[in-house]
């Protein structure tokens, strides 16, 4: 990371996983955790976009506030350097496209972006307003998610309801709170919540690295598999539901989010049990008709074949190291929004 | 590992996985590759146990040459160590026991324990002979998968087949050859093979490190994908149909094998790709009805949540280490053994 300070180390919930603070955006180094909970200040395009590329910052609601904040942090740049109009749409450009299967990321910075000619303020002003409203749509999707599983699955009011989730969808992938973990923590907080399981996540480890660390820090009951084990405990029915987030849900509802995602639908669909995405408005992307139109990120085969740059496989082995899957509309059985469940295996849905 | 002894790296080809030398078993050191192929003796029944509950010796149809050769090993140390018969009896139930999952490992140790009355010279004359048909069943199901291939892709007799495997069902699953990996060694014997994908295989990496080992050495093109994508390449179609071995087929064939097998035949079921199992008949076991009625195997936490000793996980983070799922019959295109092709989705097999 090229961060240009860091803070003394802070507890969870101290700190939002992105802000905005004395000029700089500031984030919560996810490269660091579960180790250590260290932010980083960023004060330049560079900077960020290393951040995004390098993981430090992730999840696509987090990513949305990245790329609204990342248009004030380029025109305070565009101040400093006397950049002309063309450097920084070069600029604007770069943080747009830092993680293209994330709309969010697009979305933000165009949102910013949308008030340039109203001058700087109002461009802070519009991406404060983009967190803030993150915050909130969080707080709803955990609320109405835990009341779908409520209805789904039609329990005693006092049965504990036992969720499995893949990669981090948590306080980690948005300012703060979660989407799937935000219905987690919901269920948690109405003390309806039995154990959890959660995938690994390979490559990068976003479930045992960050989302057993948020389950930690919330002293919620959990267990970590490995990605190739979910499917079987939907199978073996230690779970009651499967709950994850999304990178990007196309206009027909197929949803895009991190690979390992698919399989766990294939089998909440064999054993006809709830499949819930739980993501803002903001990640359902009406200009992309379906999964199949949307960029794949394929990331460097070192994330796979070496650990911490040391080789697993082979001199010479190539991965194929793609880091979103599609899971086709008619498997998901709902998308809780901030305003709406959407239920996409029913024809009036949408 | 506690071998008595190792011998200077040899190359793939030479050496059999396991086999019999100088009174000893001599077993390729799995636990050293990719890095280095390396032999150990084993002489005791501590050591071949310890080789087992490691994985320095893996794979269904190896085991059962452990189980076999076990035999003789625990003769020789009881006429050493001066063992009664009660003892004798431990030390084969020790052995019998080491991986339950695996039924060929307690099949081999009753086949040898079978000859008991004759002596040990028939007791070892047993064993080899195991050694020997396991042999010639892998070339025998390599052959017939390939045939099987062809009639179900329909292709041209030229085109080149891609195939997705999982784990390691290679040579150093057996005695030598290989049973998945012995299919696509015959299709690319015909010159007939395409792409290889295999799935890194955690928490183990039985995949990027033992199976790409051995295309490696083969020469053939492949690519290493976590285990959260292999659906997807199912899914996009980048391979033609799915090939993976078996610890243990139910009488219903169901078939027991390495944890992320299953989601590999979800995704198959839904793609309409051929899903086929290369295993011998001696694989098969009438005796558990279903795949439910087979002991799965849960394995230590740490192997999910460290990596070579180091923490991932947050300090106190367990795992539901769990190291086989069960593959329902009705998902199995086929299972290819030396003597037949078992069609589970059809009323009249078996």
């Amino acid at each position: 990371m090229h961060g240009s300070g860091t803070t003394p180390q802070r507890k969870f919930g101290d700190v939002r996983t992105i802000d905005w603070r004395d000029g700089h955006v500031v984030i919560v180094d996810q490269t660091q955790l579960p180790a250590r909970l260290q932010t980083i200040e960023l004060t330049s395009v560079d900077e960020l976009v290393d951040a995004i590329t390098g993981l430090a910052i992730r999840g696509a609601p987090a990513l949305g506030a990245a790329g609204a904040l990342g248009v004030v942090l380029a025109l305070n740049e565009a101040d400093r350097e006397g950049w002309d109009d063309e450097r920084l749409a070069v600029a604007l450009a770069r943080v747009r496209a830092a993680r293209p299967t994330a709309v969010n990321l697009a979305k933000g910075v165009d949102r910013a972006t949308s008030q340039l000619t109203q001058g700087r303020e109002a461009v802070l002003h519009e991406a404060l307003a983009l967190l803030e409203e993150d915050v909130a749509a969080n707080r709803s999707i955990g609320e109405r998610g835990a009341d779908l599983l409520d209805e789904l699955l039609r329990g005693s009011p006092t049965q504990a309801i036992r969720v499995h989730t893949h990669c981090n969808a948590g306080s980690l992938a948005t300012v703060e709170w979660g989407t799937a973990l935000g219905v987690v923590r919901a269920l948690n907080q109405r003390q309806r919540l039995g154990r959890v399981y959660v995938d690994e996540t390979r490559p990068l480890l976003q479930g045992s690295r960050l989302t057993a660390w948020e389950l930690d820090q919330l002293g919620i009951d959990y267990r970590v598999v490995v990605d190739g084990a979910g499917p079987t405990v939907v199978a073996r029915g230690l779970v009651d539901a499967v709950v994850v987030g999304a990178d990007r849900v196309a206009a027909n509802r197929d949803v895009v989010n991190k690979v390992g995602t698919y399989p766990l639908a294939l089998a909440c669909a064999r054993a006809a049990m709830p499949f819930i995405v739980a993501a803002p408005e903001s990640t359902i992307d009406e200009a992309s008709p379906t999964g199949s139109s949307v960029e794949i990120e394929t990331r460097a085969d070192a994330e796979v074949v070496e650990w911490s740059g040391i080789r697993v496989a082979p001199a010479g082995a190539r991965a194929f190291n793609v880091a979103f899957d599609v899971t086709p509309a008619d498997l998901v059985t709902a998308i809780v929004t901030e305003d709406r469940v959407i239920r996409p295996g029913e024809p009036s849905s949408g």
